[in-house]
């Protein structure tokens, strides 16, 4: 790796992890220029505006995210293995970062940047629209496994999945709640209980 | 009202659609006095600092979410009703609001104040932690009710009920996804239908 990568790498994980405690939006070349002893100038010559940062920690948070918990679901049995794996990883994803100590900006960003059009946001966008694809096509798989009803509507799966973890992030970053992984873990056994397939009918002999 | 209660008042509901947009950090004493052509140091005789504002604006939109909200919610009958009439209207609220054109400031602060200890964070929680106790306590009502089974966990209640809310924030606001609204109120049909009293056991005479 040549020494301007290497440098332009050092900012992007400095820049996470400021945009994690301080928001997306919260993102000052100036301060990061000072936090890592670089002139703003020399920061400048790695990333010409607070938008090109902006989409570069997006992307290196998004690669953080998709080699921690996707990577390694997508390497498990495809159907009911996978999904479970896949929130395993998301809670503990959710849970602690050292790279994000503030959580999880890609969640935070959704909020921070819903009512500012523009290109960080059209990527925002994009990368969330291709999760949530993801989650549905996890859910699609299960059917096609048979492990998950013929009638699921997946795309309705992926909004509840999505909305149980929005819960987790609440509870446990702002409300500090002890109970919010048992409670997250007890909405997805729900969720997957109620997209299991119908137990075939059996006939009461001894009614 | 005197004339400083209503400067007072202008200067928060200006601060509220603000921090709607720009986030809750994003709030600027000083863009603000220039939008109200106001002095920095007029406004600053109103509100000390910029946490005094920001509570300020927490209180405004909690006032003005519990009139649209749970005010109404509370004149329909307790039990399936009110819970039903709460939802309806929360939907509502995260809709639109003419106040808040960047949508609902408390659910927008909860993830930008997560990691910033102080006075704002903890009247965030304490304000949230009374919601999610109202969300319990409607359906305990509904458990009273005989709406609800008796054996229904109330708080993984809430918890679920403000997954599907949270849900619908990300899905409404960030993707602009036209089906958010059906997906909500199909995710809390089931809610309310896991929430049911188990059917009477039918004796079937015609097995």
């Amino acid at each position: 790796m040549s020494k301007g990568a290497r440098t332009k790498e050092t900012i992007v994980a400095a820049a996470m992890k400021a945009a994690s405690v301080e928001g997306f939006n919260g993102l000052s070349i100036g301060n990061l220029a000072t936090r890592l002893g670089m002139s703003k100038s020399g920061l400048f010559a790695h990333f010409g505006s607070k938008e090109e940062l902006q989409k570069a920690v997006m992307d290196a948070s998004s690669q953080l995210f998709l080699d921690a918990v996707w990577k390694p679901a997508r390497a498990t049995p495809r159907g009911l293995p996978r999904l479970r794996k896949l929130f395993d990883l998301w809670l503990a994803w959710m849970d602690s970062n050292p790279d994000l100590p503030g959580g999880c900006i890609l969640t935070a960003a959704a909020t921070e940047m819903d009512d500012k059009p523009g290109p960080v946001r059209d990527k925002l966008v994009a990368m969330q629209n291709e999760w949530m694809a993801t989650l549905a096509r996890g859910a699609e798989l299960a059917v096609n496994e048979g492990h998950f009803r013929a009638d699921l509507d997946c795309q309705q799966f992926a909004f509840e999945l999505s909305g149980i973890v929005f819960s987790l992030s609440f509870y446990t970053r702002l409300l500090r709640d002890p109970q919010a992984r048992f409670r997250a873990e007890a909405a997805f056994d729900d969720l997957i209980r109620r997209a299991a397939p119908a137990p075939a009918i059996q006939l009461a002999n001894d009614i």
